[in-house]
């Protein structure tokens, strides 16, 4: 464990973020009205979005997007967070690669949700919004984003999805000492969650029916706004904080990363650490590989298909150009519950249409065997998500090892896992499985979407 | 939540320890031999601790002891510790006090208690030593021997006060995840631990009960020491760079503090942040009020007597000259595990006799009161030890707003309570009580002390 870290000062906090559609030489899709089938304006999306948020949902022109004082000082309270080069784990696996990650978990709430959590939450309370509501998955998001409700004096329902309220009860917990209304999805408190709980009385829900609850009541509450944690370009832009320090705290080392790599569920964290590393890639300065590691039981980036396809359950989004696997695909219950989600957002979606980014799919006990080894290595204990991104970094060493070629890799440690123990409980007593997706599942769930749009 | 972190950089984490002893000018009474009756020498510690810790906790001359450079490279993983000004805090309690506070929750294992386990570790592996074992009460210490033994290559098993334990397995789970043994205390395993099961057979356990355990066991497995996380004096050494590296930041911020305030359970924390700050109190240069925070379910300081007790349930142990409840006393099950403690180190004892220290006992319900209040205005999650910590601050900066006074105060924050949300959820479903002690409780506990010496 004879880790180095990284260290910038506060005054080192970016002072914008880096909007990559705007380097982007195919610009992403457009989003979709589903009614009128043409494509959105922000306005459409003002019912649903701050109007900050929808106008940067759309802004493909400008590169950099200034983050307000309001949410800068609020990143004070746990930014910058450190770069570490993990000579603990590179002893270990005997490989010439320089291993680097970037630490998101020492955010008071454990990840990097926070990063879009403020700003969404800044932004709601500026146009006056009282009341917002969102979606959870392992809940990760759910508590960064109440933690930034009480701050701004905000209302906030969350909708976390069934299998992990169970899981990880502590997650609600923390939740609620924000002050937080936490609801199990799905609930009888929508027509979304009824049709569902009728349809499938046993099924322990997904991120694509937690958002189609709370999208319904956002619409049907007056002065409430949906603000969500994950795929669209807005959250993806806030992320961007990740790879900004990054790339300085890189420079501090003296080297640029080869490879990055950074778990996948709907992109945040991504996007977050890849973007502003990739913009020398789509200005042709530099020939970094991007790495998506997704969960083995939820491969869209790697098996799914590109198409429209909504971004919840119940199909009350927007169309979403994405590789998708269905949006009524219904994930297994892998502890990573922050990765099941069907689909990619539309910029992830075009870059790896491109050619510009690489997915990997990893099997979940190998997350969790790469998950002890960087506990007894470097000390944190990772959340099972962050584990996917340490499994595929583990690859990517040992194929340095057996090719005799040093390379540096950077990836993003999106949270910490002190919340996720029983996963680790499970694992240790031989009581979890891998979840393999036939392709004749996916193809099934897949074969209606041409019909969308 | 607009708090303002002050961060040192790594070459400013401490070169040495300061130990307090060499500047007392009443030094503690001597540990004492219960066989002999007569002072211990470091000799007598070293089938027990390792001879570098033992000779530490005899040391009464050495203003400082250097820090090894292995220990300095570990710390180098989490350290220095930010400190931060308590803005939020302070705008709702509207007081004039300036409210500081030390984030030691921000090491991996969440508290400060790696600050000692890895000095100790490293101590041992460096005499040869291959087994350890000690007790831990929440789990906080067991956590950070846990990592602190993988690193250093040690075998380590763990007796964990069972009402712990049971309500807190995922402390248990970390444990296992760094790969320690960890037993539920009293467990049959020991001749200590089968007498009290079988004297009291629903006996939840104490840090008493449990160091008795570890102790034995390390007296009858070759090679193999015991390892203490808090009441020693070499413990509270370990722990100084808590307020070394907060001094350093008090400067940063232009001021220092009038009180210095800390959880007490056995003293390791309150010792870290207290004595760098208390030599300028022995030396006459400053008049800091330090203030130890007890539960008023084990209140030693505030209510117990200043006599030579042993250190454990059994009687294992040196006689330690201390405010004690008696060895035997059976503290209520509060949710602060780590301050389920009968007794105050020898240092703390004394210095509190000397009237150096003061001390106030806070009722379960005011620490989760104050550590709900904590959370949603400074966006950390306190462990339900650290809330003690919270409350008595609380209580001082109210106090400073009906005096109209400023005043500076700073406290430990020893750590994050992630792992202890079943406590946090019992407490918004008022179903915690507050556990006040008996006079007579007390008087029957600690009337036969006299006799031990």
């Amino acid at each position: 464990m004879q880790s180095k870290k990284f260290i910038l000062s506060e005054k080192d906090i970016p002072q914008a973020w880096y909007n990559v559609v705007a380097d982007m030489k195919n610009k992403p899709r457009p989003l979709i009205n589903p009614g009128t089938k043409e494509p959105l304006k922000a306005e459409d999306l003002y019912p649903l979005f701050s109007k900050a948020a929808s106008q940067q949902e759309l802004n493909t022109t400008d590169r950099w997007i200034e983050i307000p004082d309001e949410v800068r000082e609020m990143y004070r309270i746990w930014r910058p967070t450190p770069l570490v080069r993990a000579y603990g784990l590179e002893k270990y696996l005997d490989t010439p690669a320089h291993i680097y990650f970037k630490n998101e978990s020492v955010s008071p709430v454990g990840s990097h949700k926070l990063n879009s959590a403020i700003a969404q939450a800044f932004y709601c309370k500026q146009e006056g919004v009282t009341n917002i509501t969102t979606e959870t998955g392992a809940g990760q998001w759910g508590a960064a984003l109440s933690l930034a409700a009480k701050h701004f004096g905000l209302e906030l329902a969350v909708y976390m999805v069934k299998i992990s309220y169970e899981q990880k009860p502590y997650r609600r917990s923390i939740m609620q000492t924000y002050g937080a209304e936490v609801i199990a999805s799905p609930s009888m408190s929508t027509k979304a969650g009824r049709k569902i709980i009728t349809d499938h009385p046993n099924y322990q829900g997904s991120l694509g029916t937690a958002i189609s609850e709370a999208v319904e009541l956002a619409m049907s509450t007056p002065n409430c706004k949906y603000v969500l944690g994950s795929v669209l370009n807005h959250v993806a832009l806030h992320q961007t904080v990740i790879g900004l320090e990054a790339e300085r705290q890189m420079e501090m080392a003296g080297e640029m990363p080869d490879t990055v790599i950074a778990c996948f569920g709907g992109g945040s964290n991504f996007s977050g650490i890849s973007f502003p590393f990739l913009r020398y890639k789509l200005s042709g300065e530099r020939d970094t590989r991007f790495i998506a590691a997704e969960p083995a039981s939820c491969p869209k980036l790697t098996r799914g298909v590109f198409q429209y396809d909504f971004g919840d359950e119940a199909g009350y989004t927007p169309l979403i150009p994405m590789y998708t696997l269905g949006h009524n695909f219904s994930p297994a219950n892998i502890h990573a519950g922050g990765l099941r989600y069907h689909g990619a957002g539309s910029v992830i979606s075009q870059l790896k249409h491109d050619g510009l980014i690489d997915a990997v799919d990893i099997p979940q006990l190998e997350t969790f065997e790469a998950a002890t080894i960087f506990a007894r290595t470097e000390g944190i204990i990772p959340a099972p998500e962050s584990s996917h991104a340490i499994a595929a970094t583990i690859r990517e060493a040992k194929q340095a090892r057996e090719e005799g070629k040093s390379k540096v890799i950077l990836f993003n440690l999106s949270g910490h896992g002190l919340i996720d123990m029983t996963a680790y409980d499970r694992y240790y007593s031989n009581d979890l499985a891998n979840y393999e997706v036939s392709q004749e599942e996916i193809d099934n769930n897949v074969k209606n979407l041409e019909k969308i749009i």
